[in-house]
């Protein structure tokens, strides 16, 4: 069998752990290409970069090559990376290992999504993975979950357009209660600016505040990790809303 | 009737044409605050600003007060709006008028749909309203439909969670020719990556391209506005992909 052409990316940056634990796993069952942010690029959504040009440097591990950074967004990555760096189609992207959960609301504001969503709007089968802590610990059994699930990617039919959001408690295996098929939850935040003053005088403003846990089945993401399930959730990114489509027939929008 | 409070933001920034047409058509129906980002933030997508804190500015038209100015995106424009800026909540938030169209897979990039995507997150309804030129010339009859739309949606009941994606031509109101209820197309970007040279010779790479037009039906966003229609689509931001989710019942899970 042709050995799987694989893409890496996150949004922590090249530096961070998690993706080179993820690089690590996936280097046992493919060819692993690694195109990376440079810096942290948390909460960035699907930011790409069109005003300001993009650099590509070599990143190194000690003596060794490790991956492409770029100065831009995981989005960035994905697309320079099979635009420009790649020499042929990867087989399957994947972005990860996050260090937080990227579950119910969290989908819309993460980099690390944003990432597989880019690949999956370029055809690209793909995989977005985390793990629920922002100091997690439990990396190991993060990166076998995306071993076993790329193999089951390259198995089954997975459609153009739709890559799978997996998030992973940060606990060790032995506690991990099972795998569930979930939905994106419905959790959000209960955001706070605190109100500060500067050296000189002025206000600022820094967002904080807590997710409210409105989750309470397991169908649904937040709840599955609540409870120490791993989650997948296969998303997409037609944002079509059908039901109020089929609604608003009734609307009088000839009046307008 | 009490009077609608309306809040309105962009992603142009404060000083874009756009919202200050937009204020003027909204300021006829309603009371206006005018909450947006200090600066241009094109293709952000729902990025929102966590790691360094935020800074509110007022924002004077000559001698009036226009509007608050963030130094931040637009999703933050709309956090910090709603929990620390406005004394009540608003009835709706309008964001725009855009600059260019936001269709098809455009919908994924945008700032100006992340504003209103943000409001919907946070159970206020929304509308985002573009015009289809980077250069748009047509700014009134898009505050039109958008003054119209507003009614309608007072008068309906749009969902929570859900928001209007309204796109319309750069022409003149009597070479419209109708409106269309669409939903997302299929269009996307034929990405190019020009590589160029600094004058210290290093390369850097900057994003160009075309979009790819490959919705063929005016059931589809692009196609109607490609064809002088008014587009108005319903989107939402629960991402899940309910069809393979269904599918993937029958993957063996348990084998990881």
């Amino acid at each position: 069998m042709k050995k799987l052409k694989i893409l890496i990316s996150n949004d922590d940056g090249i530096t961070s752990p998690g993706i080179h634990e993820l690089s690590n796993a996936m280097k046992e069952i493919g060819d692993v290409t690694v195109i990376a942010p440079a810096t942290e690029q948390s909460a960035v959504g699907h930011k790409i970069t069109m005003k300001i040009p993009l650099r590509i440097s070599k990143f190194y591990k000690g003596e060794e090559f490790f991956g492409y950074a770029i100065d831009g967004t995981p989005a960035d990555c994905i697309k320079i990376g099979i635009r420009n760096i790649l020499k042929e189609r990867p087989d399957i992207v994947i972005s990860g290992i996050n260090n937080g959960s990227n579950t119910a609301v969290n989908i819309v504001y993460s980099g690390t999504v944003s990432a597989a969503r880019e690949a999956s709007i370029m055809d690209v089968p793909s995989i977005a993975i985390s793990v629920t802590n922002h100091a997690a610990q439990n990396f190991t059994y993060a990166g076998k979950v995306a071993q076993k699930l790329v193999k089951l990617v390259a198995d089954n039919d997975l459609p153009l357009g739709t890559l799978l959001n997996v998030n992973v408690p940060d606990l060790p295996e032995e506690k991990i209660k099972g795998i569930k098929l979930t939905r994106q939850g419905r959790s959000k935040w209960d955001d706070i600016y605190e109100e500060r003053t500067d050296p000189y005088g002025a206000k600022y403003y820094w967002l904080t505040g807590d997710l409210m846990k409105l989750d309470n089945d397991d169908e649904f993401d937040q709840f599955a990790i609540q409870n120490d399930f791993v989650s997948i959730t296969p998303i997409h990114f037609d944002l079509t809303d059908f039901e109020t489509y089929n609604a608003m027939k009734n609307w009088k929008l000839s009046d307008i």
